[in-house]
Formats: structure tokens, C-alpha cells, sequence
């Protein structure tokens, strides 16, 4: 049979010729056409797929406890769905990820390519939906309106499972540098501005617990969407589902995909709301927020290597510059920034896709999977990167970091409690005026006496909160 | 005393007339000259300023406890701070909401208007600040680091608290009208095409749960801005606090305004981060999308009143246009629309504002506030004007809804599981080119009989999921 | 007569009580009521109010010409609105800036408060609407969906006029800087990386090249806001207007504004097309995504005293701390960012609500205007502030800039024609590890000779392209 | 030779193994390992790797010209270059289109592909650098940094034209269909409420307009991105460049490209300065607005068939449904509006990462190259399968247009000349409450003669501007 073997389909619009070799379609055929637009296939997101496979079988399971569907296309749906979930067929997912329709081809296409390959498993050709039908028998009691969103929110709890272990592996490595650099002391800066002595620790604990919290944040949205409308069909009324379908196929695929789903209650609303989509997009967007802050500060911290910050060192990675020989670039936080600005774009997108929902369902959500679904790996590659070729390897320069806070001004701001703030301002601007240091300004002026000014200034108390000290 | 009668004050940058009659001092004056952006004071935004003054009293009453300051000056400055909090001086909080400077002329402001009021109770005059200081008994263990971000939290906790009743309020007349309409069957619809029957009731019902499920979403963000980071002074290190100091007022913070709340784990963590704002916008974003979506759906579904769906009637509220006598524009939802695509907006620039943050402390807060109070307030407001002047008043035309079933095509869906989706797709096809209506074309085709499809259309039957019929 | 007067007027919904005082009328009394959202009215705007007197009086010029409207009718009006347009009555403007209608109350605020002033010139009392009417002659020939889009773009006009103003002054003084800076040879930086040598000069030039650039940019975009719609009346039809009118109005709305107006070639379009405004609030966005990167660099480069780049000074504008004694911060730069955040939001607040209109009008451009109009007016406030308060007042840090470039590794960059990249790359690995000078190394590797090496690092040589030295 | 089979290059960090079958080296390898992101790399954008061969071949022919670069070299580039021009060697593009370090890896992928090739051409080995060098001949006189955004440039006006043309062919579609509809009176909405008559004609004739103004927009766009800044090399100070080497290399590359490229006035801004890609992503932000509106509108018309407006139809273009026989829905311009949900977010993404810049540099120009192309190729594709797949097809139903005009209140609009605006308002709302037609009821109260009104009301009259009928 040549590559140029075709079969016949048929659907409302009138006949088609669909390859031979294809599993996927007629319906699968007419959305390739009508939406070229991204170049990018379901085949690139094979969460989604997955994620398909697995409703299909569970469908197909309830639809035969309940009596609907036979034994026989039971078995072989579910051998073929089982196939699919273990990373077969995934090149006949040929729809573009962008596509009209709320999803329809995304399912049309599942619906198709596990049709004829369940076909095949009872000895049928493929086409023969005389024996096994697309729609009938794969999409029983479903609709793409109950299916998408479904397959949707199970791709993600598994992009989400691995971002944050992504995260979690980062926060390791920067808790590492906090304990590495615990006794390293430096000046603090707020708004650019020099200000208080801190330790290089507690700066990179900082960037540890950023990331633990928002892995806490990225654990409520996801219980967010464990919740689901399989049952819904059409507009979330259940039209044409069996009263018991709406839990069976929930309990089902709770078991095949190993999250605890549960049904939403209210069928009708949780068809049209993408409301669980707009809140994940929302923690990612704080999640890269606050990932390209800690970027920022990785960079100017290791600006120089002459005339800059010069705290830290990243780990060289590649020769920077194409002209500037030597130059070594912070090229990791940079592409991390770049993620960032990538995923709070996506959130905009989604927003808007989000808003232009009408009554009984969104019909842009695949702008949102597409969104989503790049958001969440695009932020664990980022991560991984980090951690792996930048924050394991940052050594601090230690010689430059004390000097910073003995040669500073900002120590004045210790002594507050002992000679005012007054006072303590008519030194700080002696200092910056004439070069001079804080602390023999404070002697010559008598403000304190030496023993209580030492005393102060030990630098294990200036990290941390302290009961005043006697004259 | 004349209008023009000054007071000399000083700060770092020297001499300067300060109005006799103010309570602020020099440096709210600067403050003023330096940022004469959006013409909006703090006066415009209460609730920051008796945040403020809950502040500086839970501050004062501390370091008392804590003997570092006097019963003298405590008193004074927590009955300055008690009439504030009842709205006394409000006008004395003259600096713009946006202002450089991470919020330090908000609580510089704060401090001399309290310093001022304090000392005319104790019986001096205004700017005898050897007897009280701003900065060093008002602010006494503060930073604006602290200050600051504590105090938009705590205002933050009480517009969110009217804004949660607002969209309580909203829901109840949501699901007034899901309960008044519960009987009135329509065609629902997805991608704007007639899809498939529900009820009015139905309609309604998802606007409040929408609305049910965001008022939970807000609760949840609530609790996150809880914590507060009071006792870090100005980088977190708590330099020149008490040690027991951070605990105390944490406590007399939580009796004085009433909100449990907590004191951060890491304090250079939480004072650099503005994470729980941003997530809060978030769910503002999402609470905004979705009202959004609801209001576009109350103009689609009461467009007409000839030319359109005219399945609902708004109540008129206003004459709708200056040339086209009788119009009556769905003005409420459109300015509902309008809210919620600034808050969209604002969500965009408090990732903006949020991402700028360097090291130690984010300088960007003030457009984070004044973002986030807009939010707050243009949507408790939005929800309560489409509670009051739209939804209670909505009606139902109801013979136009039944006509639109009872012609429908989408009623073929119910007969998938009787006929398949075949046969069924042959019949809508049927119907849509000769403008027939669906059961005739089922019974003349013989494809069910006349008392199954009575029993199958049963209207109660078509809006919930429902065992197979017997033929 | 006591405050508590009031007249009866009516309107499609039936009588109300307007107080007998007022100059607006029942349908402003019915908008107010309805939209209760900002607090901020249109009184806020006084270009949008005398962009509405314009056009009112130009409207009756052109009528009366048309033989529509009467001689004492006509001047009354006129002389109503030249009024308002040199500042009276503006507190007659009470509507909320965001209201629903697409402006319809806007209008109808106008057409009343005309009409009521109007009458009391032709000695009728308040409400005589049967002598002059606001919507049958103040509103003759317009409908809000012409006037209120040109009032707009007449409103905005002046507006851009006042910002490039602004953008001219603060350019200017980059160029003073960049004048005297010209001389102060620095180490130039990419990716916060020592790169090479430039001038001072250089950098502060760019500052006033991009302003110069934003400028002709705004310039463009102004240009397509003087096309009007006048004439569309209410969806671009021009039903009930004269066909001579719109090219009459045109003309003496551009006499009485001074602003060469013209009318859109296809009329329906231009009544639902909100295209300008996205252009305008797009090139807004832009002025602010480069007034932030230039405030992010003046931060900086006057980072430190101590421990940042130091290599400029910001002039002291305040205390920057209420704890840290003698801080001063770059609070001029930081409020300038947070405009340019809030711009930047608020274009995607105008995305939205351009995006949101539907067939022949868009209802939502209240939103928009309230958006523009702080974009504009804030960005003004921004660039004057940056102007007097800080870049004026720059001083450069000249010895600190002259060592980084002595110290620097960066400059054997210019050795690559000499000595090639290889040869370049490990001088300059040397240096970094060992901390001697790039020149030293070159000369002790023999790589060139001392006096070819002079004289191709001689400073003027490095800062501009140069051919090549003879060894 | 085997797969496995490698040779050894060298850079800063030392040796690593390149595959020997690869024409890119050590850098490239590098950054393959640092920057796995999106999976999406170089080659996939070929507009970019062509105008990359461009720049190396107009690089290389203008220093030959300058005598700094041998024929022999010069020859074996410019061949290389031109295979590359012409689709070779594209697989040898193997990094990440999203990269850390503003472009640079993108900039030493095509040194290092160019130099091996060229190697290749002179008969020597890939990786004997020795005797063409990828830094040091195939970068001769440039950077990344004047070469990254140049190549931008140069793809982006590739992709802008074919853009253009898409949308040109669409509003050609648009216009035909606005000639074919031209005698068509509906009914025009403003707020989705019935209106003023107008033709169907008269709506999609605005659709094309929007695009002309749009495309002209684009055109403003396309010029600023032909100013470069070739020669600037690292920081636009032309370190290592020949004097005359910026015009000559500007010269050659128009000859090449066929764009007229002028070089910036002033280098080190136009290095630092994304201006322009911001500009042009606000542009296309602008067409994304409006395209989305237009989509939202066909979705509007046409919605139904029963339940809607059901003015027009879009050609079906699949089935609509895996559950709902028969139902066909507008996906074509689904897809539209989500590809505009994405231009938008990306226009986001490019404000953030142009305000990112700092100092001399952007280095996060890789993000906008992503994003921007991502904007142009989309709508491109957006606008072909919008012209092609439905705007062609769309046909009216007359009837319902004529009956929706004949049964309206809004044409009580026209009477406003002759019966003044409150007896208009009368008819109308007693229209509406009786459901009777504004003729009859004119008549009825002797408001107007029959003669004079039916002259009104005639068609040709209620769509364009008209002088008054007399009684």
C-alpha cells in the first residue's frame, strides 16, 4: 500500500479522503486545515494527551458498568487508551495546539485516533466505524466541553508536580549558599543605598524561602483543579449522561491518574468557568515575579568583576561576549528573567481569553492550555538551570564584603538608642562629607565611650534584633 | 495668628518654614514638593491612615511595656493615634499615595502629624520636637520597612472585608433570581450557537457560584497578608529593636485593629517581599474576569430590544442616548465591564512594580498600594451598584425563551442515546435547511416513536442527566 | 431661597427633584446615582470640559449657518460655552469619570449644564427646557458617539502638548549633562559586566536621544487624533444631521480649538474604531518602558555611597530613612518608575476595553479616557519632576570613574585588532585571576609595544572608531 | 567516520568534545547545555538565520574593502553566507531561541557555522580556526551587540511584509463582501441595543477600513526598524571598528537584503535602545485589538441559528460538536481572537523585557525576538485562514435583516427633526410597551403626515446624512 492509499469519511460537511496510513480522522483533517497557525501539534504536549487517554478509558469503563457499552469495545478502547498513556500514537495528535472550537478538534482527534486503533485491536480497518464509532462509542456520555477542560486540569497537575520539584530542588541549593555564607558579613542596601550590615546567609535565605512559599502557593492552586465537570456534557445540564455516569467516571479516573478528582458541584457553572486556569496563571505569574527579583539581585550582586557590586561570582558557563575577550556574563539569571517576562505575558493572555467566555462556555481555552502549558515547563526548565549550572557554583568574595561594612556609613544606624537619631545624622553626613569613619567621628564627639560602642558594633549583634547595651 | 505664620524646621538638607498650623513638618513638606504626581493624597485612602495610627499606637504602647519609653510620651502619642483612628487630622496626610522613596514620606507624615498632635496634648506647641520626636519616640523601633508594608496590610484586611460583603450581596440577589427563574426553560448556548435546553435558573445560578467561589479565593488570600514584619526595622535584621520587642507589638497590633495576625518566620524575607500582594491582585484579576464575563453575558442575554436575544429585560436606569429617544443602554454592566478592565490593568503594574524590587526592600510599594486600594474599592463599589441598580430589578421574558426551545434544533441532542450521532446530525442538518421542526422529522423518518419522544422531551427531563427511556 | 430648592424635571423613567441650583440636570442626577465608582469626576478633567464647550459651540455656530438653529438661541449657547472654556461651571461636572453608556453622560452633563446657563443668559429660569432644550438644540446635529470621541481627542491634544513640553525640558537638561559629562572618561557596561571605555557624555546623551526619539513618536500619534467624527451622529450614518454639516462643524471646532481637525473619511468606522487611542496609549507605554530603564540606570550608577557604582550623585531631596540616619535615596528616580508602571498597566486597561467593543460602538471608552488621561497627565507630573528635582542637580563622581577605567580589564577589547581574540582572552583571564593590569601583561608578554599600546589607549581614541595604530 | 566521532575546541573555560559532523562549535555547545527552555531553537525561525548571513556577508565585504580581511577569506564567507541565504545549514542552528546574554550565543552559533563552512570551502577541517576564525574573521568589526539586533531587524521587516500582504488579501475579502452587501439594510447597534438602520454593506466596510488604517500603521513601524546600528560594536562606541567600516557595512547590507538600512545617528543609544521592537509590538497589539473586535462581531452576527442574531452565516467549516448533531460553530474566527489574546500577553512580555534593559545593553533582547516573531508569524496566519476559511464564504439572510428594520423602534430616530426629541421618546417607549410598529403610531397622533414620513423613512435616506423633508 503506498503512502498515497486513502480511505473515504464522511461528516456533515460531505465526504473526505483521510490517509490510510492515518489513525486520526475526517474531523482531525478539517481542523489541520482550518488551523495552521502556530506549527505547534498537540503531539508537543504529551501531558494533554495522556491526559485524554486516561478520561477515554475511564469513560469507557463507567459506560460499561453502567451498562451502555459492551465488553468488547470496552476492552478495546481501554487496551488502546492504555497504549496512548504509555506514549503511543502520540504523532497522530496532528491538531494545532492554537485551534477554534473550545477544544472540539483536540477531542475529535483523541476520539478518532483511539477509534481506529481500537478498531484494529478487533481486527477491523480503520474507518470501519460501522464497528466502532468515533463519537458513539469513544466520546459516550462525553462531551468536548466536559472532556478538554478535564484532560486539561490532569496535564497540568502533572506539569505543576514537576515545577515544583523543580522549585523544591532550587530552594535547596540557595539554602545550601544561606548556611555556606552564614557567617559572612555585609552591607545590606535598600534602594540601592547602602543601609545595614546583614549576612550574605540571610540574603540567600531569603531566596530559599521566597521559593517555599510560593511551592505552598502552587500546592492550593492545584487543589483548585482536581475539581472537574466530566458529566456535564454539553453545557453541564448532563444531556444524554446516565444519572450514576457523573461519579463513576470521576472514581475512575481518579484511579487511573492517581489524583484524588472530585466532581464539581455545580455541573453547569464549572463548564463555563476557567476560574481555576486564571488563578493557576496568577501564582505563576507571582512564581516568576519573584524568581527574575532574585535574578536581579544575582546580577547585581556579581556585577563587575572591577566596577561593580563584585560580592558574589557566578559560575562562568560560556565566553559572553563575541568581541570582549575574557568577558564572562551572567547568562543563567538572564534567561531566567526572560521566563519571567514570558509567563506574566502568558497571564495576560489568559486573562483575556478568560474574560471573553460567553454564557455557557469559554470557547478560547486552548489559548489558555497553550499559555499554561508553556508557562509551566518554560518556569522548570528556568529553575532547573538555575540551580544546576549557576546557584550551585556562586562563591562570595569575602575580603571585599567586610570591607564594605567596616568602611561603611550605614553602621551609624546601631546606634539610634544611644545617641539619637539627631545626632546620629550629623555623623552620618560628617562621614560622607570628609571619608571619615562612623565610629572615630562617634569617639572624638564623645556621643558613646569606646567599651560601649565596641560592645554594639560586634557584628554578631548587628544581625539580629538586641537588648540596648550599658554605657 | 495669620494663615502665613511659620515654624522653622530642620532636617538633613537644613532649615526650612513649615505652616504654624500644620501638624506635619519638614519632611512631609519635601514630600509634597517632590511628588506632585497623581493630585490623590492619603487623605483620599482612610484606611491607610488609621492603619497607620494602629500602628504607632500598638508601637508606642511596646516600647513602653518594654521601658523605653515614657508613660508620658506613651499616653500622648496613643490618644493622638485613637483620634486618628477615629478620623481626626485626615487632612493632615497631604503626601501623594505615589511617592518615591518605598513609603518613607507616608510614615514620615504619620510620624510628624502624630508628633505634633502629641505634644499639643502634652502642652507644647507644634515642633518641639526635643520634648517628642517623630523619629525618635513615634518611630521608636520602626523603620518605613516595616511600617509601611504592615500598615497596607492592615487596611488591605478591611477593604477586602467590604469587598467580600459586596459580592455577598451580589450573590444573594444572584440567587434570588436563580430561584425565581428555576422553571423557565431556554436554549442554552456555546460559541454563541444554540446549543442545547437548560433552565433560566440555571443561568443565574452559575453567576453566584462564580461569585461564591471567588469570595472563598479572596478569604484565602486574606489570610496571607496576615503576616506582618513588624520588628524589622529597616532591612529585617531587626537592628535597633528590642529583642522581645517584635512579639509585643505584634500582640497590641492584633488587639488594637482587631485582625489575628502573625509575625513573619524571616523577617529579611518579609521585608523584601511583596509576594502577598501580588497574589492578592491575582485573585482581584480573577474575581474582575470573571464579573466581567457575567456582565457581558447580562448585555448579550437583554440585547434587542427587537434586533437581539431579549431573553432578560435590565432595569432602565437612566435615558440611553442623547439622540435616539426611548434607548435604554445596559449601563450598570458597562461600567462593571469598565472595573474590571482596570483592575486588569492594575494587576499589570503591580507585577511590574513587584518584579522591580532589589536586595532588601522593595522601593515600588506606593504604586502597589495605590494599584491595589483602586482595585479594592472600584470593585466593592462595581458589585454594589450591579446589585442595587441591576440584578434585583432583572426580568424574565418568558414566552420568548419557551418559543426559542420549542423551535430549537439542539433538542436532537437528547436523542443521540435513541438514535446515534449519525442520524441525529442528519436530522439537524434536515432541519436547518428547510427551517423544520426536529420531533416531526424524528417521527416521520420512524426513527423513534411518538409517546418515547414525548417522554424523552419531557422539559424537566432535558435539564438534568436522566436513565435511558424505554422505546 | 434655601438650599433645599429644588425643580422637577423629566425624563423617559418619570419626574425627579433636581436641586433648584444645579446647572446640570435629570439625566446627570440619574448618572451620578448609578455610577458611584472613583470619586473622581469629570471635574477632574478640565480639558475634557472644555473639549465638550468647544464642541457644543461649534456645533451651534454650524447649525445656526445651517438655518437650523436661531440667531438668539445660538448665541446663548456660544456664549455658555466660551464660559465653561475659561474654567466656569466646571464643578457642575459631577459625573464619575468611568460611568457606563460610552459617554452618554458625559454628554448629556454637558448638554444640560449649556442649556441651564443658556437660559439664565436669556433670563429663563433653570429647567425652561421648552425655551432651549439640551438635547433638541445644545445636542442638534451630534449624538454622544461623535461628541464624545472628539471631546476626547481635542482633551488628549492638549495633553500630549503638555508632555512633550515636559519630555523638551527634561531632554534639555540631559543635554546640559551630556555636555558637561563630555569629558569623563568611564567604564561602559553590558549585562551589568565591565565592558569598555566611553565618556559620561555618552551615556547622559542617550538619555535625551531617546526623549528626542519619544517625542517625534508622540508627535505621530497626535497626528491621528485629529480625526474626528463630528457628523457620525449616533453610529456614523449621520442620521438627522444636515449633509453639509460635518464639514462645517470640522471647521469651526479646528477655529475654536486651534487644532487643524479632520474628518474621518468613512464615518462609521471612525465612530466604533477606537484605534488612536491604542496607538497613543501604545507609544505611552513605550515613553514609560524607557523613562523607567533610564531611572533604573541614574539609580545605578549612584548606587552606593560606599558600597554601589558611586559614579554619580543624585541631589538630596529628603531624609531617605525614618531609622537610617543621613540616608539619602534616589526617590526622585523611584517615583518616576512607578508612573511608568502604572502607564504600563493602564495600556493593558485600554487593550481590554478596545478589544470589548462591539458592531457600531464602543461602549467602554469612558475607561479608556480615564486611563489616557492619567497616562498622560502622570507622565508629565513624572518628567517634570525628574527634570527640576534631579537631573539638573547630577554631579559626576570624577575620580572614582577615571580608576574604574585605569583598573579595568575591559579595555583590552581594544587590543583585539592588535593582538587578536585569543590573545586578548588570555591577558584578560590573567588579570581577572591575578589582579594585575591589562597593560602591564601585554608589555610583559611582548604581545605589542609600549608606544603603539599608548597609543591606542589614549582616551579619546577609545571612545569612538578609530583606524588602526601602526606598531 | 562515526556519529561518535568528535573534535577537540577551546574557549575560556576550557576543552570540550564537538560532535565531528557539526558545523557549529564550542560556544554553541555551551549554550545548547545552558539554555534547554523551550525546545524551540534557531531554526525554526529562518527569516532570522538568513538575516544573520546577510549581516556576515556585508560584514565581510566591507572590511574587505577596508583591506582588513584577505579575498581569499572574504570569498569563502560570502559563500558560505549566501548557502546559508538560501536555506542550507539551518539544522547547525541549534540554540534556544530564548537565551541568556542579549543574543550573544545566537551571534557565535553563526560565527561558528559560517567559519566551518567557509573552512569547508577553503579545504580545510572543521575546527582549524587557525586559518579562519569564527571571533576574529567571520565577527571582524562587530559585536553581538550591534549584530543580534540588526538581524532582528532585518527578520522582523521579512515578516512584516508578508503580514501586510495577509492582511491586504483579507481586506480585500472584507471589501468585496461590503460591494455585495452594499444594498442590505439591518439595523445598527450601539451597546448591543437596537439603534439606527445602516447597511450590512455599510458594517463590513469598516472591517476593511480598520485594516487599511492598520496596515498603514504597520508601514510607520517598518520604517524605524531600518535604522541599525552596525558598527556600534560592544557599546556603540565603535571600539575595533574602522572609521569608515559603519556606512560601508550599511551600504553593503541594503544591497543584500534590499532594504534601505540607514544607520543611527547616535550608536551607543541605538545599542541600548529597544525602542523600535517596542513600538512595533504596540503596533501589533494595536491589529490584534481590532482584528479581535471584528472576530467577536462575526461571532455576534452570526450567532443562532435560531436563538441569535442570525444576520449573516460563516461557511461551515467542520463539524461543531462531539455531542451536539448538526451543530456547526464559528471557529474560524475563534482562533482569530486567540491569536490576538497571545499578541497581546506578548506585548506585555516586550514591555517588561525593554524596560529590563540596562546601561549600554538590553540582554534580554532574545525574549523580544521570541515574542515579536511569535506576534508577526500568528497573525499572519490568523489573517490567511480568516480570508480564506470564512470571510469569502459568508453569506446574508435578507429577511431577517429586512423584517429586523421594519419591525424597529430605533428608526423613531429619524423623526427627531421633525417631532423633536421628547415626542420621539413618547413613541418610543409606547412602542415598546405595546408592541406596536413607531409608523402607525406617528400617524395615529397626527405627529407627522404620511406623505413627509414615508419620504423619511425611505432606505437610500436613513443611511447617509439628509436635509430635511418638508411637511
Amino acid at each position: 500500500m503506498s503512502n498515497a492509499a486513502t480511505r473515504t469519511e464522511h461528516d456533515l460537511l460531505g465526504d473526505r479522503e483521510v490517509p490510510e496510513a492515518a489513525y486520526y480522522g475526517i474531523h482531525t483533517l478539517r481542523a489541520v486545515e482550518n488551523f495552521s497557525i502556530t506549527g505547534t501539534t498537540l503531539a508537543a504536549c504529551p501531558d494533554l494527551i495522556r491526559a485524554l487517554a486516561a478520561i477515554k478509558q475511564a469513560a469507557a469503563l463507567a459506560n460499561h458498568e453502567l451498562g451502555l457499552l459492551d465488553r468488547t469495545r470496552c476492552d478495546a478502547i481501554v487496551t488502546a487508551c492504555e497504549e496512548i498513556r504509555t506514549g503511543a500514537l502520540h504523532d497522530q495528535f496532528v491538531v494545532d495546539l492554537i485551534q477554534g472550537g473550545a477544544g472540539t478538534s483536540t477531542n475529535m482527534n483523541a476520539n478518532e485516533v483511539i477509534a481506529n486503533r481500537a478498531l484494529e485491536l478487533l481486527g477491523h480497518g480503520r474507518g470501519a466505524y460501522g464497528q466502532l464509532h468515533p463519537n458513539e462509542h469513544v466520546n459516550m456520555g462525553q462531551s468536548t466541553n466536559d472532556v478538554y477542560p478535564t484532560a486539561l486540569k490532569i496535564a497540568a497537575a502533572g506539569a505543576i508536580r514537576r515545577l515544583v520539584a523543580a522549585m523544591a530542588a532550587l530552594r535547596g541549593s540557595f539554602e545550601a549558599k544561606s548556611a555556606a555564607f552564614a557567617d559572612i558579613l555585609k552591607m545590606g542596601r535598600t534602594q540601592l543605598q547602602d543601609a545595614v550590615p546583614m549576612t550574605l546567609g540571610q540574603e540567600f535565605g531569603t531566596y530559599a524561602r521566597m521559593l517555599a512559599e510560593d511551592e505552598a502557593r502552587l500546592g492550593e492552586a492545584a487543589l483548585l483543579i482536581r475539581e472537574i465537570n466530566m458529566g456535564a456534557t454539553a453545557i453541564g445540564t448532563g444531556i444524554t449522561a446516565h444519572p450514576a455516569y457523573a461519579a463513576l467516571v470521576c472514581d475512575r479516573l481518579s484511579e487511573i491518574t492517581g489524583i484524588p478528582l472530585v466532581t464539581a458541584e455545580d455541573l453547569v457553572e464549572a463548564t463555563q468557568d476557567c476560574g481555576a486556569f486564571v488563578q493557576l496563571s496568577g501564582v505563576l505569574k507571582r512564581v516568576a515575579v519573584k524568581l527574575s527579583k532574585t535574578c536581579n539581585d544575582l546580577r547585581l550582586l556579581s556585577s563587575g568583576p572591577r566596577a561593580g557590586f563584585g560580592e558574589i561570582n557566578l559560575p562562568a558557563r560560556q565566553a559572553g561576549s563575541s568581541i570582549m575577550p575574557g568577558k564572562v556574563n551572567p547568562v543563567i539569571p538572564e534567561v531566567v528573567n526572560q521566563v519571567a517576562f514570558e509567563v506574566i505575558g502568558n497571564d495576560v493572555t489568559i486573562s483575556f481569553a478568560a474574560e471573553a467566555g460567553q454564557l455557557q462556555l469559554n470557547a478560547f481555552e486552548p489559548v489558555i492550555a497553550y499559555s499554561l502549558f508553556r508557562s509551566l515547563g518554560h518556569l522548570e526548565a528556568a529553575c532547573r538551570t538555575l540551580d544546576a549550572n549557576c546557584v550551585r557554583g556562586i562563591t562570595a568574595n569575602r575580603e571585599r564584603l567586610r570591607a564594605s561594612v567596616e568602611n561603611s556609613i550605614g553602621i551609624v544606624t546601631a546606634l539610634n538608642p544611644y545617641i539619637g537619631y539627631r545626632n546620629a545624622t550629623a555623623v552620618a553626613l560628617e562621614a560622607h562629607a570628609t571619608g571619615r569613619g562612623v565610629t572615630e567621628l562617634v569617639l572624638e564627639k564623645g556621643l558613646m565611650g569606646k567599651a560601649q560602642l565596641d560592645a554594639v558594633l560586634r557584628p554578631e549583634r548587628l544581625t539580629r534584633p538586641q537588648p540596648t547595651v550599658a554605657a
